[in-house]
């Protein structure tokens, strides 16, 4: 059964490997690529879910719940089936045997399905994401759907690959005295156990599906847990999963819904027992509070970091501006992967502009940010919406931080009048702060440090990586020497680093199959998404061997 | 460097992913294969060492520790310098960058190198071994030698294939408007940090090498904490790493010895903030202690189990009693992959010689036993010293335990009078006592237990492995409807079973490069030794990308 999907995976197969550009979905939203009138049958499925129980077919209490409400200032009022922990559970530890039995390429092939599936309802899951996380919608079209589809075929791919790393059958013979001692074996991949995933508010598919399909692929039922305000793009995911499991024959029971409306479903469920796997994206109280209490799982936590771009020189000014400028306003600095502590020498840098001093170079960034967001109706394409409340509250409260080299703007969305939208405030903070730069401060905050030397720049760049983690870096030189030793900084504190940046690559995107997402080796996450780190934990070998 | 050990590193990969035979090493302790002489230069060599400290070249608090006595009656009188664990774990950080820096393959070579020089003192290490762990002088060669650096080498093997599974640069290329963006990348495997490893009384080095070597190879330091009754394996593997290491230019700090006299220094270590990694073979109650309290690192256990036979039926009646007699003696059932529970139909079974009735299956197998072990001298030279008076109360107790089948005899040593050596105590137990059975008796007590039927047999087995965990699971039946059944209780389990074991392969044998020890799938082990999940954690890769 899907047989049509080997290509995919062999592809998949190879660009893990390689590493290079790869991609199986297009990203365009363009009628060209996904058909005409689909962009429209999208929105109309989107619509169609608002103010009603979501369609899914799961047991639970009786109860519907559900409050979403879109940061563009309507409730969705769709409502999802109140779970019993229990008996999810219960219903997924039955459907497991048939689904370990099945092996590692049925259920690899079953997990691409899937993912097709997903993308052929792109449009109706960006609608979704755009009314849970307040990204504006190319962004929802594009992060929320291929990016995060390729992101699941990833780990499919590096799941399929540890499985089969070895034979799953083998003839054994010794060379003894008499007759040699001659033994078949056979290796059966066995799943861990349930799998948990607990999604986020930001990038509920993006940051869901890594650990769902690494989980499904080796063998593990799952139950997805969203976001209480980002349900819908994973209730629609569990949904096509379902539909295809049964079709092909499995338990639908292996992907499940837990919905809850902030009533610590996640606790109760990451503690269970019987659950042997989670995988988290969010605060770093609640993942930390699950590597210490989830003891019977396995964890893996994506967190809050801190992310710094040191900038020594530049030989492309504006370049460099104009890049930075887009990363710090992107989903409105929304992302756990955009830059938060730009660090300058107080002395100024060289350009191919000439020399700059510190304050033309916090000055220089206002101005690209200002400019690139100058228009109300194009800024809000770029910036989206703020995701919750508490993240127009750092804004608000950032001014009180520092020196303001840019204030925040309030733009007005021409078509969501009461959406909540903010650009940009940028802050001007000593080094001796570390208290104020040193954490993370999720939106559109970021800081302009001013520091001894370049040399002190990677100190700081190492040292708040280290404390507190970071999913990316970034630096800016024209002396090779210098992007050297930025190299073995990143490296000392086990963060990506992204040097010159100044055209159409952004340090807070990553590119799935070539870019790991964050390292797993600072505090900010346990793991890539995805490596085979990320998947060998998922599931044993179990031998059996006779004489042969 | 090292580049001579290329060809042994291939063929180990191919072995990994084959799971045929391949062994690295000759087990054979005879001078046509290891050399004339080789027998005696290594027990002087070991002879050398009693009642002095241990040439070790590390820092210490300036006292000299040690209280090693052999299960054969002597003092070892050998001391070692007593660790600063500050200070240790401070070298090894400091240590670590350069061998990070080495890469993969250099590191790689240089472990096998170490491994070599290992075998070429295997004389020593066997005496060693013996005089440690109580087994007797061929197997403490073998178990202790060349199977132990088999397994060593599998761990290389499988760290180097997790560590160059993706590519360590690319050039990655995406189509775009206009230019298409390009952009050079280089990924860097970067170790977790320090690692600590546990050594067990048993078998200090088949049970320490794969997690020595696994996380040596990834880059990882690591401190080696022996079972303060078995240091002296250890000391002399830690040297000849020490020594290799700083031939080659390295740090010797990458690998050192934290010898103690039980004075809770594992605790210390495995919960210090930068032991990032910890192996620990032993006790249940330790090993889950660890699995609790050293949440600042990644923890492999291998701990206690029960391990089941299921008899159904056989075609060779005295094969089978034969295999399982020696796999009941060997080494005084003081292995963690010894039978312990043997389950056999109170209605008897059939067999090649006809039905035989469960007490006749009973004394066949205490006649096996006793025959296989009835002559003193030759006994011993299977079944080994008692390795610690734990195991001898609980020979001692065990007759209370129910009916008594086979009695314990103390046979004399020719060679050793003060040697503690029992055989197997064989006692019948209902399945009605799941309080005696559904326990780990380590030690030569094994239990025969009449079940209502093969069916019961095999619900015990997932029972008590489900609950207490099991290394080894074995069935025999001429019925491929009842060896289907037990595979499918072994899945279930996650335990390896071995069916039909009638002639020179043992239950309590795993051949490395093919057979997996435990399975990491029920509670005896969090891990095989070895497989990629045993090795994928220990490591992560961090990134660079710029502009091509």
């Amino acid at each position: 059964m899907f047989e049509q999907h080997r290509e995919t995976l062999e592809k998949a197969l190879s660009a893990i490997a390689g590493r290079g550009y790869w991609s199986a979905y297009p990203e365009s939203p363009s009628p060209r690529v996904y058909g005409e009138g689909a962009a429209e049958r999208g929105k109309e499925a989107f619509e169609s879910y608002l103010g009603k129980p979501f369609p899914l077919d799961q047991p639970g209490t009786g109860a519907w719940i559900g409050a979403e409400r879109s940061p563009y200032g309507i409730d969705l009022g769709v409502t999802y089936p109140e779970p019993v922990a229990d008996d999810l559970i219960a219903a997924a530890k039955a459907a497991l045997p048939a689904w370990r039995d099945a092996g590692p390429e049925a259920r690899a092939l079953a997990c691409v399905e899937i993912v097709d599936r997903i993308n052929k309802r792109g449009f109706e899951l960006a609608n979704a994401v755009q009314h849970t996380t307040g990204q504006a919608f190319v962004m929802a079209f594009q992060a929320g759907g291929p990016h995060a589809q390729d992101r699941a075929l990833e780990a499919v791919a590096y799941a399929y690959a540890a499985m089969t790393s070895s034979a799953a059958a083998a003839r054994w013979e010794k060379p003894a005295k008499g007759e040699p001692l001659v033994m078949a074996k056979r290796f059966t991949v066995v799943p861990r156990g349930v799998a948990l995933v607990i999604g986020c508010n930001t990038f509920p598919t993006w940051n869901a599906y890594p650990g769902l399909f690494a989980s499904l692929a080796t063998g593990n039922p799952v139950i997805v847990k969203p976001h209480p305000r980002a349900v819908l793009p994973l209730a629609i995911t569990v949904q096509i999963a379902r539909e295809v499991l049964a079709e092909a024959g499995y338990d639908p029971a292996l992907v499940a819904l837990a919905a809850e409306e902030s009533n610590g479903l996640a606790r109760t469920l990451a503690t269970h027992p019987d659950i042997r796997i989670v995988d988290f994206t969010g605060s770093t109280e609640f993942g930390d509070w699950l590597e210490r209490n989830a003891a019977q799982a396995l964890v893996h936590t994506e967190k809050a970091g801190v992310n710094t771009v040191v900038i020594d020189s530049t030989d492309s000014w504006k370049g460099m501006l104009g890049n930075l400028a887009f990363s710090l306003s992107l989903y409105s600095g929304q992302m756990c992967t955009a830059p938060q502590n730009i660090l300058v020498p107080a002395g100024g840098i060289e350009t191919d502009e000439g020399h700059k001093s510190f304050d033309e170079v916090a000055a220089g960034l206002a101005a690209a940010v200002g400019k690139l967001l100058g228009d109300d109706a194009r800024a809000v394409e770029l910036t989206g919406a703020l995701v919750n409340p508490g993240v127009l509250a750092r804004v608000e409260a950032a001014p009180s931080l520092g020196e303001v080299v840019l204030e925040s703007r309030a733009p007005a969305h021409p078509a969501f009048p009461d959406a909540v939208i903010r650009t940009p405030v940028i802050v001007r903070v000593d080094p001796d702060q570390p208290d104020v730069y040193g954490r993370e401060h999720f939106g559109p905050v970021s800081f302009v440090i001013p520091t001894g030397s370049t040399r002190e720049s990677l100190d700081v760049l190492r040292r708040t990586t280290e404390a507190r983690g970071a999913l990316t870096a970034s630096a800016y030189s024209t002396s090779s020497h210098v992007l050297d030793q930025a190299e073995r900084a990143a490296l000392d504190a086990g963060v990506n680093l992204s040097c010159n940046l100044t055209g159409g690559v952004f340090v807070n995107q990553s590119a799935a199959f070539s870019d790991y997402h964050g390292s797993g080796a600072n505090p900010a996450a346990t793991a890539s998404l995805t490596d085979p780190g990320y998947v060998a934990g998922r599931f044993h070998v179990v031998q059996s061997r006779r004489p042969a």
